[in-house]
């Protein structure tokens, strides 16, 4: 069995089992957005790393609610969110990771992918938008850009929302009842759901040869928007916390000059 | 008398005689904020305009704290947060304009700006950082720019948080002994205390050469931050829903393809 067939992305697999309920879920997650507002401050007072979320994920798995949801508990000026849809035509005159460099956050900065570079090797496929042998190379293209980014403090953290065929439906079509919603449809968002299967081989590989211990792939069971917002608030303050960030000293001239101060 | 003598700025003006007590706005704001995240919603959707608001204040003055408390409220993806800190070495090399013509926000989205260029009329002037020659002819160019970015769909709206001289010196005293705030003070900082009627002389031309009814300036009584959130807050709403902001229809062929859907 290769190693890409191991990850679990069925039906089943976008549930928790014996998950606290919803309300539960949502208490426990404002809690966590609280540590984060917090945690945040002092992220950025430290300045020793960014830190980047990448969120992949069929549509309608929840890439905007997360950001809504979840990045909404960040002070604004230290958010950067990047949405990437279909290239334009000057970065289609580039490589596939120039668009995504210019935007990765600077220390200090809490940025948010939706979508990426993983379009490149997920969209290109299937969609056949370039042969097997340019988007073949791009694994580990990637991971080498990830590694140098990993190297000079960007912390990287992936989530893959996965939802099931079933709720995928449920959702689109409430959404193409939702006059706040329907106008963002194009023909295209609907034809991928008849290449699911393609997909789902296409995500078995990067979540496979791209989770690296520097940049690694959580499997976000996403059917439960509650459940997907408690995991991935609780990821990123673990992440958070282990980097332990700490307030700078005030300089010494700034207390010198505070005595004098009128 | 001059115009720009007439525009109030003493230290009285800092505050609003008979505002409701700090619970009331606080629920007051609470519920402007609810309606700013409605309106985003079909501003980001409708992309006829963008909304710009330009942030000025003295240090203390609570631009920091408007873009918490009330660009909070906005779903990150569709705001841009940008700081104008002193200009870089390449910064330098060109036009005072060219930094933030780049982050100027496109079409759907919500902008903000923590200064602006507007410290090249004003710490420029203060600090004799150019001779009184070249940023004098920088309030018409600054209206010209302006007058382009509104014809081009560009809301723009000016606050000038304008805070007393015993309101700053609290302020500033309580950052000073906060570990989670003092780290970020500069000597210069206080310095431009020291500076204060200058400031105010400097701000006087610009809130009377510059406002516009295209990109008009509001001086916001900011001694207490309660009013100071609600009248943005309040601004804001009122200029969004003056857009009246409408969701597009959605596309005939994806209800045709939707026709289809399993």
């Amino acid at each position: 069995m290769e190693g890409s067939e191991r990850v679990p992305l069925g039906n089943k697999a976008a549930r928790v089992d014996g998950a606290p309920d919803k309300k539960e879920l949502e208490a426990l997650t404002r809690e966590l957005l609280t540590q984060l507002t917090d945690l945040q401050d002092a992220f950025h007072a430290d300045g020793r790393h960014s830190l980047l979320l990448i969120l992949q994920g069929r549509d309608a798995s929840g890439k905007d609610g997360v950001i809504k949801s979840v990045y909404g508990a960040f002070n604004p000026t230290g958010v950067r969110v990047a949405a990437f849809g279909p290239p334009t035509a000057l970065e289609l005159r580039h490589d596939f990771l120039w668009r995504v460099h210019q935007v990765v956050p600077p220390r200090g900065m809490i940025g948010v992918f939706n979508r990426s570079h993983y379009e490149d090797v997920l969209a290109v496929r299937v969609r056949k938008l370039a042969p097997e042998s340019i988007w073949k190379e791009r694994f580990e293209q990637i991971n080498h850009f990830e590694s140098m980014l990993h190297a000079n403090g960007v912390v990287i953290r992936k989530c893959f929302l996965h939802i099931s065929q079933d709720e995928q439906r449920e959702r689109l079509l409430s959404r193409l009842d939702d006059p706040r919603k329907n106008w963002k449809f194009r023909v295209e968002d609907l034809d991928d759901r008849a290449l699911w299967d393609d997909y789902t081989e296409a995500y078995r590989d990067v979540l496979s040869k791209c989770s690296t211990p520097s940049a690694p792939w959580y499997v976000v069971p996403s059917d439960e928007k509650a459940v997907r917002n408690y995991l991935v608030a609780q990821m990123l303050v673990d992440t958070l916390q282990a980097l332990h960030p700490t307030y700078p000293s005030m300089q010494p001239a700034v207390r010198d000059a505070a005595r004098n101060f009128t």
